[in-house]
């Protein structure tokens, strides 16, 4: 069978768990999205991603709700259905309104569209940004 | 000859300067990027594109400084060099730090990294998301 | 109706016919993947397709389970559901283990991150690349 | 040395060479682009690709402007600036007007724009299209 | 909840309607697509949206039907399911035949893995495209 | 000044040249590529790059050479200037001849095109692949 299958907690080895129990305690959540239970697969590829996504999206100078709206134009960009779910979520559960969103979606719009327009008219960079 | 070539000021026809007017009034600068400069060569576009970025780009529910960020969080993962060249510039003029470009950097990275990890898992959206 | 539609074997004119049979008959299946079916309603295309992806994945230099993965992670970068699926299955059957897919998933989220780092820092090429 | 390098037409082995020719007299032109002499390291995958191109490329329901603009708008979602460069200039060569190259950028914009929007509203496709 | 939510005609506001009611008009059709009902969340994001593709959409040096085979060529190169099955409608209703839907479906995937090519060979631009 | 500059051995922090020292050992080279050098403007980025990094291209049940051109795969795919080449030269030290090398390239061409022709005709998923 090729399609790739979920761990859930149950089924967890010891170091596939105690990952998700980090994430849980984290998180404050009850269980731990899909997203981790498919990747419980790979156990050593489960927590070096769960270290750096804790790392990366911890607050620092920027807010989580930033970074999480960041991972949001990231992820609409690529057209991660996925992504765009969880992380839709997750920036709503950090504080972003709806205004926010509108805004949020104009400027991804915006941005792919002139970053084609500059790849198209094959705009050279202006010294001031060397 | 099939290459763009951008229009200046001294060149250009009264409705391109009108639009030249107007984002060098806004942005308090003498000159305007080349990206408007090679667009100029269609006036009507010109004229579309700059009021659409106005009105996307002004301060609302998000700053500029966020705007910004997020326009080269697209940027960086269309790889479009001039893009990535004009918004880093504008981001950092609005005020982005080199710790805000760092943890902005972290960011796209990692979202790029788990938006391919959740297609090649073939991961199902969450119901809570649904 | 602008949706397209599928041609099954019952259906098939003799040169889509004899397309099929080449398929079946070098894979060693009773059937063809919904790809070719979708294909044949471009008779000149789906030979075309189908002789270019029979040269191309042969043995060669490469092994067909190199090559399969390769095609995932080509697939997986692009987002595409069907052949993220379909080439996941042909990997598996051409002998990819389950660490080998963890490692594939593995390289490709880490490529792509790195991707994108390179281009947010502007990293020029080292001269011995060159 | 790894960086690939181009094979031109005095070194080139007689089936290069025979591409090659084929494509100077099918285009009417003295040299091949560049595309052709770095694809001539793989004489097979070069023979393979220059067929196909000539297959598709070559006029039918779509008119050779249509499908060069239409090559355009791929090479520049994709960001490719060969391919733009070149597929820029053959839309040139078969009648792209300033006007038409105005308007088909103007496409790819919108196109690019819109197709965020779509993805990051989660917009389900309509009855009317399936 | 984080999911987007439609807006359709009985809910909406003055100003949604205004737009509503004009894409009707223009398109000669009873009910506007899912993709406007889902913008109308950001009434001011729809107009701007809304004015843009008409004027870029509208005929000019290039067709309509030209028009909507860029949109597709966009779409199919960003994997947009929504954007595909929309303006593959829109480009049947302006007179694509099955015919020119197989040679436009030739020519995207012909360009695209072109471009692959000319990245992995790292192609220099020909001194007559500059 | 918004261009990123690069950070050299001489003038490196303890932690990055830590770093630093950790990939010219492991690689068993005199001085570290570029990218690192303009990572290095975020040690702590760094360091979590490096240590993935490592940990995904060790040798494991994918060897050092198939990891790399799988690295390639991704890098074209994305059109990652610096990763093209910094990769391709990885992988030729890992033993990829020419005839892989234009193999990898046939491949990667491919799946790109078939990527786009799955989309375009809106091929579903065949059951035996769920």
């Amino acid at each position: 069978m090729s399609k790739p299958q979920p761990i859930d907690e149950a089924h967890a080895s010891p170091e596939v768990r105690a990952v998700f129990d980090d994430i849980k305690a984290l998180r404050n959540v009850e269980d731990v999205n899909n997203f981790w239970k498919y990747l419980a697969r790979d156990p050593v590829g489960l927590k070096r991603t769960w270290e750096s996504v804790k790392q990366v999206m911890s607050p620092g100078a920027l807010s989580p709700l930033v970074k999480e709206m960041i991972y949001v134009a990231v992820s609409v960009t690529n057209n991660c259905d996925y992504c765009i779910a969880s992380h839709t979520a997750a920036a709503r559960k950090a504080g972003m309104t709806d205004a926010m969103f509108a805004e949020l979606m104009g400027v991804i719009g915006m941005a792919n569209e002139t970053n084609r327009l500059a790849n198209g008219y094959r705009v050279p960079i202006d010294p001031a940004f060397e």
